[in-house]
């Protein structure tokens, strides 16, 4: 089968390379120069001390036909306006689209997408991209996936199929699955970003470990969950097992980059917005974050 | 006139240097090592490029009687307890006496004190301690001063006195006056601290100013503000004129010194909760605050 990836960022490497040991994988890259950077080295792939080259072809963005079987979109969610766009100028409308990016505000965009089956995922992998070509994958969790439109028959093919080799969690319900990753993020992210720490000190730390408790205080007040409890577990969870690596928002900030602020916070404040609430410590670390953002600078 | 300051940090020596231009000056220090410095260089205060060197005698606190005209408290809010029972356990009690702390937490301790007259004073001054006998006076600004207990007359003369050397504000009224230095340490000290920034980037940022704006809304409807323009102003005014300086907290973290964070916060986190009242974001912030200071390390 073959499949293609749109991005090849840490989480669209990681992807091609696990997924070119069962499947033809091609990436799309931005750039004409990354695609012949991967076609000449392949895709290396670092694991502990292991390093393994896996099989990929690579082409740049505007070669995609849209004709792979699976079609895996693995750009940051502001990326996501081109991309979308892209798609409904292909020659062919791919059949089989998985999403995996963070937050909850694409999912509005996903609606006016013309295709049969559509596919919401949320990594929970740790992944660096240390060249155009090389990933470093070091922090080993699962990806959750789930429908949002259209039949399971494929992607529980999918998952069954890869999991051998890459482990990927089915969910019967998108909503749930992407609330419990978003709230994760929105405490996460900004505040290790901000503080410039590992994820393990927003734990370890009995000072950050009760702005924490203040923030999931906050989030639920305007969310709907029925067992908030399981939601904390997971943010315990994320921090205790991503302990000694750094957020995806802390390295977009180390980076210079723009980070996914708007996709996470943003989400949710739009969300108590809509609701006549306030979120005043989410708004905080939301400009706080727009602030260094704009500034490009590292503290 | 004999006066006495306790205290030999970036305050206690700015006030050392200019107060002996016209007064007769002794420095009371923490420890022997630093008295000698003093004694055998003077106090060296650096102003732009001049450097003048400013006549002071220096004994260790141990040496304290009391017995000058007027002392000045230089030290942090959070010794200030230990000088607050040496001052009842010393030969005479002084009889005028200046509080220089920031934050209004310690005006509590203020109604124990035995003395005639008691005055309390917030400093506007940029002032960097370069070594045990040096100050840099980084932000020329003014001292706001008003009686907490007593006689005015003293404190005017006393204002009269100095005028010339170093500008000293008196005002008729301390609460006010210590509020509206407390609100702008609130907003600018633990903001500055997280993002290590300077002064100047909360108004220039303006994504960090919709924080300070924000901040300002959530304090100000705890506090009984007659005119809260005014207040917001001077916040304002002070991020301009220190535009270029790192707040004392954001000094306090880079030096791994305990900063002033429940002197300040703690304060308005303490009216709040007798008013049955919430600060979010103001919480948010004491705890980061306080989670940095504990991990004793600049970020």
């Amino acid at each position: 089968m073959r499949v293609g990836i749109i991005g090849a960022g840490s989480i669209g490497l990681l992807f091609a390379a696990y997924l070119s040991r069962v499947f033809d994988v091609t990436v799309y890259t931005r750039s004409q120069e990354q695609a012949a950077e991967i076609n000449q080295h392949n895709v290396l792939l670092q694991s502990g001390t292991e390093e393994t080259i896996a099989k990929v072809k690579a082409l740049p963005i505007a070669d995609w036909q849209g004709s792979e079987a699976l079609t895996i979109i693995a750009v940051k969610q502001y990326q996501l306006f081109s991309i979308i766009e892209r798609l409904s100028q292909l020659p062919s409308m791919p059949e089989n689209i998985l999403f995996l990016q963070n937050g909850m505000g694409h999912l509005k965009l996903l609606d006016d997408i013309n295709t049969s089956n559509l596919f919401v995922g949320s990594v929970e992998h740790g992944a660096l991209k240390e060249n155009p070509y090389t990933v470093r994958h070091n922090g080993i969790g699962t990806t959750n996936v789930a429908v949002y439109k259209g039949d399971p028959g494929f992607l529980k093919m999918f998952v069954l199929a890869v999991s051998n080799v890459f482990p990927i969690t089915f969910h019967e319900e998108y909503f749930a699955m992407m609330e419990k990753k978003l709230i994760a993020n929105a405490m996460i992210n900004p505040l290790t970003a901000i503080l410039q720490v590992n994820n393990g000190a927003l734990i370890d730390n009995p000072f950050y470990y009760k702005v924490l408790q203040n923030l999931f205080s906050e989030i639920t007040a305007i969310l709907n969950l029925e067992h908030p409890e399981g939601y904390w577990e997971h943010v315990i969870k994320i921090c205790k097992k991503t302990r000694d690596n750094r957020s995806s928002m802390l390295k977009d900030i180390e980076a210079k980059r723009l980070t996914e602020v708007d996709a996470i916070l943003g989400y949710l404040l739009e969300e108590a917005n809509k609701q006549g609430k306030k979120l005043p410590q989410l708004e905080t670390l939301y400009y706080l974050i727009k602030g260094i953002e704009s500034q490009g600078v590292v503290i």
